[in-house]
């Protein structure tokens, strides 16, 4: 968007092509197999279940229109030569409304899976989903600004419910975390460290024109970065979220646990 | 319709590009969740929730529709340039079509989520379903019409039935609510505040061209105004029928409650 490259390399163009549609794959097949394994967990996390897999079909629907855009943008010169920007430009404003859709979804989904008692959940609900709201619209105008200083600004801006979200993730989830058993407080933990790694990309990505990469290899390491940033916060993000569900569903009961596991845990084989 | 554009920006396009695409995944992904969800509802709620995902799949196959033809119809002249309109004209009509059969659906969803007794959900139907699609219906030649006099006209008869309906709902419906829990009619009631703010949006879009908002800017506020609406109206408005159909299942059934709900309510507890 800010800086249209008129120009892509064969090799830049692959590169791009190949990675949109590694993430649309991704995206996709994430999303039909969360929907198909609702069964795998008691029917108190298929919610959680239910809302990783609209998390990963919206993205797959976005990765769809993003690897059509950029179809349509760059066409061919000659045979394995450059490909030149059309008329019909790169769209890549999908990629905020896909975050404004699913952003909010995925600390949804990781709220659902705990399985809180209603008032701590409404509470955490009620700071997290405004707060990742307002990041995604407040990025937005700085995505698009071709100048420094109002990115800068509105990048800055969009960082103070980043940091909030961390807070209420780090601070006031934690609190919550007592009552779950040892092995899923422990996964929940590595699932904040997921959000941190891969949220931590597309700040980077967005400041790549600040730092004068703005030429077609940085076009082409900003939109891999983004896909394998998107990949990771919304694909493995949705697995991790059904491996809590799966631990806390044979905590919660020892019948599904003997149904679902072989040998665990301990108190299924007692109870059985 | 009633006044072509033929030209808009760059970021004019982009603006009703990138809204009818967020309008249609958020009909999409919400009508695929409302089917998923059945099983998070008593069978007697389930009616109400795939009627709902019908609502929200017919209004995603009209945006289908209404992208593809906005697409079509307007062109780039230059990169980063203007877009002018082609032959192929933009269709709107399919927001009539889609009007009509989903405003039925959505007032028949908000009687079917209450679980009324028979008698007493026919008298409600038989009133509102037909004044929904009279409303539609004398709404579309003031839509399409170029003259003040004939919109106006048209635009009063078919406030007429509107007026019915808000009739209905807020007098007549209110006696049904007594049989409800607190929580239940609370959230009861604001699903029809959401219903006056939302079908609000319709006839000030209506009126813009009597207003002498006819450009280009106008053209885009509609658009804007009418996909925020529709959103709203359908998803938003889906997503509190399935609330509702979730708190009314827990309330009449302690042993579904105590699965789909780790801590409530507390009669769960007790009865379990």
């Amino acid at each position: 968007m800010s800086s249209a490259i008129t120009s892509l390399t064969h090799g830049q163009y692959q590169t791009v092509y190949n990675v949109f549609s590694f993430a649309l794959a991704s995206m996709l097949f994430t999303s039909i197999f969360l929907l198909v394994s609702q069964g795998r967990v008691l029917p108190r996390y298929r919610q959680a279940l239910v809302i990783s897999a609209m998390v990963c079909g919206i993205a797959a629907y976005h990765y769809i229109r993003i690897f059509n855009s950029f179809n349509e943008a760059y066409l061919p010169t000659t045979l394995g030569g450059d490909y030149a920007l059309s008329p019909m430009g790169f769209n890549e404003a999908y990629r905020y409304v896909d975050w404004l859709l699913t952003v909010p979804l995925l600390l949804l989904e990781t709220v659902a899976v705990l399985a809180l008692p209603k008032v701590t959940r409404a509470s955490l609900l009620n700071k997290l989903i405004p707060a990742s709201a307002l990041m995604i619209v407040l990025g937005y105008p700085g995505e698009i600004a071709a100048d420094t200083a109002p990115k800068m600004i509105w990048g800055a801006l969009s960082t103070i419910p980043f940091l909030f979200i961390l807070y209420v993730l780090f601070v006031q989830l934690t609190k919550s975390l007592d009552r779950q058993s040892p092995e899923v407080s422990a996964t929940v933990g590595r699932l904040r460290l997921l959000l941190i790694a891969t949220w931590g990309v597309y700040p980077i990505s967005f400041l790549f024109p600040v730092f004068g990469l703005d030429g077609s290899d940085a076009f082409v390491a900003r939109q891999v970065g983004y896909s394998v940033a998107d990949v990771l916060a919304k694909c493995l993000y949705g697995l991790v979220i059904y491996k809590i569900a799966r631990m806390k569903s044979a905590d919660d009961n020892p019948a599904f646990a003997a149904d679902e596991f072989e040998d665990e845990p301990a108190s299924a084989r007692t109870a059985a």
